[in-house]
């Protein structure tokens, strides 16, 4: 992706002259991972890619892409081929490079923006490891929140929309309906999901999980549930809210002299 | 902590015996960190070492007591003399050989029983990674949880309530009143915060912060509000609930033939 | 980029049915750096992507593209805004997990097409390792040869064509001529180079240079002696050899039973 | 443990207030590892943790208690469930963090106290280490030297009093009488041991040994010939011992006015 | 090696009054590997070992040999018993402390004499990372190049001279004949690397391989015509090459007041 | 160092016919690093050396030397120049890859020959560590011993025998004359050691330390008292002591069937 606010279109000088502590730089971040028959590995890139690329539309705003990062930490599906996975540790020294860049441009507001729930736990770290080291103000935005991390599924996926299920599946009819394959859409909702009060999406203890403990696809909720009317819907909501959401982030202080 | 669920205490010749894929072992972690004048810096290492033996405190049980870990990732609080803190990596190290060690007593649920937030998204990724790695089903479970990972704040903190607050003052001065000073509590509560629709604790953007973003001492939250009374009630709720959620865990399958 | 020939636009099933060990996988390498005053911080990554693209414009061949990986070993550039470079390590790291989730595909030959020379030694010792752990058949393809690669400099560049010279001016101005401002080109040709006769790009004698050894602003040649008429006849020459290039990968056999 | 001296007994600012370069911090190190069929897996826990509050049970001194490590370095006994080990990348790195935090407080002096064998080499290395990173003073004290590092085994161990036989086993009668089964004690001393001059302990070879090398249990010494007895006796000279070593550890100097 | 140009022959005082910042350091670099059934696997150790020592035979030059690494990178012979080899990894942390402590001495130019292709790629490596850590001014010089290197084979080798061939044996058969067992001296010289026009060395095609690729034996090249002239020859070729290229690396300078 | 007896001076197929699991590789250690004013820097390393290669002086043995290793992990003499050292984690990554390489020979024993007191710790640790990883026989012999790893120190050093002192500097009277210089010899012999009960060489306390904690110069002991007479009958010694002790390990087994 290059758009005109993507930050490798300038010249060092120029990147010299245009930022300072008030910018923000975006490091959208996606993944290449098995997204059962139906939907393409590219799935978490593209959608990071795309709605990084229409939140920053605005050509005079001081919000600067970086390159999506396609690959990310997608353990849960190593499983399948066509997943290309970094390990815990090769994403925590990516990320740690990438701040370490970040905070040598001059610019001090850093936010990842993140298709894939795989990465989100490590983004809060190294969040916290580069305010740390660094001094840098950093921030997760997610286009959409699948039910692991506190979104709400689709009626009917009885709280399982996490992977390849309808609202991924609808925002992909909608962004490259020709990468999607509808015949072959099929749920993975196991039983015992909605049996349980505490280990389950939403509920009070974490678990740990392969997306093949769900289905043999590896999808978890229902793509059946899709549609190309729903993706168009999802994509402009969370467009704007993500704008928004960069609004805030650029005018936000931790207050106080000492602090940035 | 020497408890009679205590897996430490059995002799490696009992634990071949005892152990099976049935069994449950809890690792309970704390933190040594600053927390405020008012608290002592064991605080969290306290609350998970006292809820953990309370919780497991039925003799017939197939739960099994690691020693709790006093020291987590406490980086938020390195600033302030007496946090003792592990690095990410370190972190992430030490509880790979957790891991890898439970794996070979023959039990295949590992409990991680957390009391401090800094741990959580660390524990999040390593559940997964030992999943993928040992075959373990692992979890998380939390005392209580504080604002910043969707817990409720108290009344009259203004969604603050995450570190030296309300509720965790309340736990100490019930399970150990004699290291809390009251005089000294006061309260870290920007006003910042409130006005901000996305940057927030429970907000929709994560973000990287250090304790002493929020107030010199590094306390968020109130902890004038807190109460013995308070601390009696909540300890029996968090004891109380944990046991039904080791409950689901010691039943909990993915099902299917070919996953554990 | 997403291409007709991106390994990312098929799901997982799909992958597994069209990927054999015959299969060539190519992964484009780039770098986000700092490229003097007349050139953006994207032109490797921007070249290492559209000849990708180029090359493997033939819908019907086995060869499949993973998407470009922005960034690269950039340390010779650390010094200025706007690169964003891995170290050593993480760099070294990253390949390692794309090798190993290339040879996870069925797949039996990794490619890495690279244009930025920063990433050609850690890619040579990198093709090794994944050929001694994983089996794959790996090798290394460049758009265009740098004078520090063993390339020719242009006539004029007194051999010191290697970053942001006359080659690489030419290629940006036929590929994005709105990125390029000529009116900032300006030589980095230090006079001690012709007087080496061994310590010189192509003489015996390596050595660690970082870009602002050379000149304040970081270029290694002279963009002045660029146009893109020259450039067009480059990128074509490279897309014309790339694609022999991968055609004799597509027939590579060490030979013997035993061996892939 | 949470003792009188426990150092997370206090808040963040009596630690400011209390310690000084003079303060000695201890750093209680145990084990989780196999003991054979007579001993509980904590035993080297349960020893560092009680005899580190024996010793420093005077109110008035300026001596500070971290919490016991409970797991160390056990990798000769990984062989056997219920050992929990770190790696050496692993305990290095634990040690690591805890001396910057120890540097941290103010204090200069820093002190583990080692109940477990496998800890005491790397214990050196970090000692070491630490002084030449933050300028510590460290040390490393034993509450009892086993016969691989220079201890006497006693009469009839024929030298081999390392781990499980008469000395440990007499402590936990003393300590912890419930936990031991002396039904189940029986002898690890093979033959070879006596009839070597240099490849034994205490000779001048150094050799790696796992402990099922010895036995099949694990056990290398005679537990047979222990009694609660020896194992009063023995803590109280340990006791006494170790607490004059921290009073000399306290008024210890390398002198000059540049070392500390 | 002792030499009478041995850094280590010197005390650290005489260090620190002999080197300055034009002081040469010299690390000559070797392998322990396979070199096939006629030669020992020193071959690579001694060669750098021997020509390292007749280079510096000048008693008043500012060059100063440390003594020889034994051990590179050798992975490509890992599969033949007698290889002593590091990982990559592992090489690069011994040469950054290499660096490190070179850089301490004063001296500001440290050049690596390397007699294995196996550690060509990493050392073009290190020299950047040194430059950029220390400072330092960084070289690295080779007594033959190889043919995978650039070099070029002897005739009658077709392009393959580079491992255990004509050259190398050549040079044993001058240095240490007694090592050298001509009778089994057998060519690896497979034929598709004459068919092939990129994917062979000096070809454009870079890639991956290890030396049973080639042959049984892992010799690249053919010994059989190899004589102790050529060796003696080419012995006394590289030594003077060698000297010239340390007088022109003592006389460096990237120029410019603010660059070594 | 080339010998009758080095391992590297055979071809992989003799390696191969002549090791078997009863063969015994010596790897010697030295170091290169600060020893006063009156010693060189290679002292260790040289020691190591040529006593390996004395030791070995048996045409018939079935006693391999690897090629010595120079550098070792000498932070305690980091300030001085001419120090050499590698980090904790280099060394024992270091080690880690010659005992990969050892295993993979076919013999089962391999011996550190260590000249250098800064090792020992480490290589206690790697010996059981590759005991575990590649069921390999490991040990550790020492020329000498210091006073700080149980030797004695000479009458008239106080116990402080340990770095430059009597001992070492007679050894290198009588190995290496022309490398000593007397006029500079000066003891370094605080007198706090001999005040102190616990925290000395041989004491019950370890300790950390840097070699200028103890002089100025490095030196811990006194040179002054050293001879050549002394240095060659301490040779002597050492030389046969460690034969004695490779022959009773060529014969060493822990016995039973399943260990080796």
């Amino acid at each position: 992706m290059m758009h005109t606010r993507s930050l490798h279109r300038l010249s060092t000088n120029q990147i010299r002259e245009r930022l300072d502590k008030h910018s923000v730089v975006i490091q959208p971040m996606g993944a290449i991972e098995a997204h059962g028959p139906h939907l393409p590995v590219t799935t978490d890139f593209l959608v990071a890619d795309r709605t990084a690329a229409a939140v920053c539309d605005e050509p005079d705003g001081d919000w600067w892409l970086l390159p999506t990062l396609a690959y990310g930490r997608s353990l849960e599906h190593q499983w399948a081929p066509g997943t290309v996975t970094f390990s815990t540790r090769t994403l925590l020294a990516v990320l740690e490079d990438v701040g370490r860049s970040v905070a040598a441009t001059g610019a001090q507001r850093l936010v990842f923006l993140n298709a894939h729930g795989g990465n989100t736990a490590l983004l809060e770290i190294v969040c916290r490891d580069l305010r740390l080291k660094h001094g840098l103000l950093t921030f997760v935005i997610h286009p959409f929140l699948p039910a692991d991390h506190g979104g709400l599924s689709m009626e009917g996926e009885r709280g399982l929309g996490v992977h390849g299920g309808a609202d991924e599946t609808s925002i992909m009819l909608h962004l490259e309906p020709d990468l999607v394959n509808m015949n072959l859409a099929a749920p993975g909702l196991p039983e015992w999901h909605e049996q349980n009060k505490y280990v389950r999406f939403g509920g009070s203890v974490g678990f740990g999980w392969l997306s093949n403990d769900f289905s043999e696809s590896g999808i978890v909720g229902d793509p059946r549930l899709a549609s190309a009317d729903d993706g168009a819907r999802l994509t402009g909501e969370m467009v704007t809210r993500m704008r928004h959401e960069l609004e805030e982030i650029g005018r936000f202080s931790f207050g106080g002299p000492d602090r940035c």
